[in-house]
């Protein structure tokens, strides 16, 4: 009795929904990644189809410099960094002679930048280590509120792609679960992946620092560490898939060569499966760069994209807006 | 239009889902515990309540050896492992004179487990190492498939507390995301948990071992290293919390000292929250263990639970049926 009338209920919604169902991607044209995103997902969730996945298994991974928000004319979380070091200066006099804060105390963004990959490393760990979880989403909830972007004057979750936020909402409505999987730092994305993209916190996978749990006055406390523990990039970004998720993905989306490995890792799998990369080809609305760009580097990717036939998206051509701020 | 008729709908699915509900903790006696649950699910789930919680908020975190499923006599787990070498004993000759290895060959299980910590780790990380994570997964969806608990002559999966499956339904009806956090070994429980305990794989966190992105004749693999990558037991709970769900539970349950840590970072946080232990008072139907066990010791958290008014399950008295073949 129970049973039966919940069905019908939950049919009868279901159909109400679909009546009055308009275009889930109003910011696409109806061009060829439009096309076949709808056609991968209307194969993998039609019941009898030879392609069908249940719901439990629509893994969706998104990177997230470049793929859900713009990474010009430096990655976003390196514009966090550089700011922090701005911000605790003031405790440490020597860095105005050491690189590369020196060169970030001093406004000149291109030394800064062409510091080793290492000693960038090094600063993160700097900048981490020390602070608890809970301040330090503090000081990132407090960065996202004020920071600026220097081309746009916006916030910088202002600079995320709308087409994106609408392929993200596509997908949860038709029962996946979308995760970011990014080269970036976890503890710099959750604090507002949630608000921003409809991505909980346990669905962010990035780089990380280890921590440390202790009692402070009785009070438990999460302590980051100066100790990387995971680098959520190229490689490691099916280790983070596999370490976090526990499943293939059957959906991935990225935008340069520190996605290939996570592309691959899902194209692999058996059934249908979907890669797609974005690339940056519109100068005017948002940014062009591809195989020689320091930021986003799209070379070996794009090579086996077009070998695979994966879907790649032309900004220019393939998205009627690109932020949200453009409706 | 669109949004009153489908809010119309939903109130009705409601109404009528609240309308045929029956007890949803069957197996639980009307006792303190079963009573300390539902005070706090109706606390944070009603609207305007002080205590109210949104649903995205609404993480419960559930150790795994004890608390989901049965311990004695040795972690399931390790049978597990010592399974392995059984099985891998051919390979290694040199295992006859090799403690621990020895001693589970001989069937010496009293010898085996009272090696040291770091022997017994050394173990884990030669039984996993050098598998793909496929192949480890597909080794352990065999033994479950397969061995027999020495006492119950059961398989170990039917060896899980009727009353906890009951509450983890219970929990995820009220809009609760449920969360293993255990000692154990991540792979060991991925493959299993979602058919048992209706917890997918991306919401199992365990300890781990590291591993490594190979392409092998071209076909992407991920290779288990001979490295520990976490030991998610005590202080190590919080940490792996931390790491991959990146928010605090507010619920958390576990059986022994292990857990004490994760309860603790649950009860810190701000608002209503719920800690719960359980304690083995029956051997008749199950064991009966405490302060002085080597599995499962609880000691320092009976106290702390005692001291701080968490709820404490004594199974004897509390729980009406222990497995779910005794219905």
């Amino acid at each position: 009795m129970k049973s039966i009338l919940m069905k019908s209920l939950l049919a009868l919604l279901l159909i109400t929904n679909a009546a009055f169902a308009a275009d889930p991607l109003p910011s696409w044209n109806d061009t060829a990644p439009k096309k076949a995103i709808v056609t991968f997902v209307e194969q993998v969730t039609r019941e009898g189809s030879p392609n069908f996945v249940p719901p439990a298994e629509r893994i969706a991974t998104f990177d997230n410099d470049g793929t859900l928000w713009s990474e010009q004319p430096m990655y976003f979380p390196q514009a966090f960094t550089f700011d922090r070091i701005k911000a605790l200066a003031p405790q440490h006099p020597e860095w105005k002679e050491k690189q590369p804060y020196k060169a970030v105390l001093e406004g000149d963004m291109k030394t800064a930048l062409s510091t080793s990959e290492r000693a960038l490393l090094e600063v993160e760990i700097v900048v981490h280590a020390g602070n608890t979880t809970e301040e330090y989403a503090q000081i990132v909830t407090d960065w996202v509120a004020t920071a600026k972007h220097p081309k746009t004057d916006r916030h910088y979750t202002e600079m995320v792609y709308q087409p994106m936020l609408e392929l993200l909402a596509y997908l949860r409505t038709n029962g996946f679960k979308t995760f970011i999987v990014s080269g970036g730092w976890i503890d710099f994305m959750r604090p507002w992946s949630e608000r921003i993209y409809g991505i909980p916190p346990e669905q962010v996978i990035g780089s990380s620092i280890k921590t440390k749990f202790e009692l402070r006055n009785g009070k438990p406390v999460l302590v980051l560490l100066p100790e990387i523990n995971l680098i959520d990039d190229n490689v490691g970004k099916p280790v983070g898939i596999n370490q976090y998720i526990g499943r293939r993905p059957i959906a991935s989306f990225g935008n340069s060569d520190g996605d290939l490995q996570m592309l691959q890792w899902t194209t692999a799998g058996s059934g249908a499966r979907f890669a797609l990369l974005v690339h940056h080809t519109d100068a005017e609305r948002e940014w062009a760069y591809d195989r020689t760009s320091s930021n986003g580097r799209l070379d070996k990717a794009l090579d086996e994209a077009l070998a695979k036939g994966w879907a790649v998206v032309d900004m220019k051509n393939d998205w009627k807006i690109i932020y949200p701020f453009e409706k």
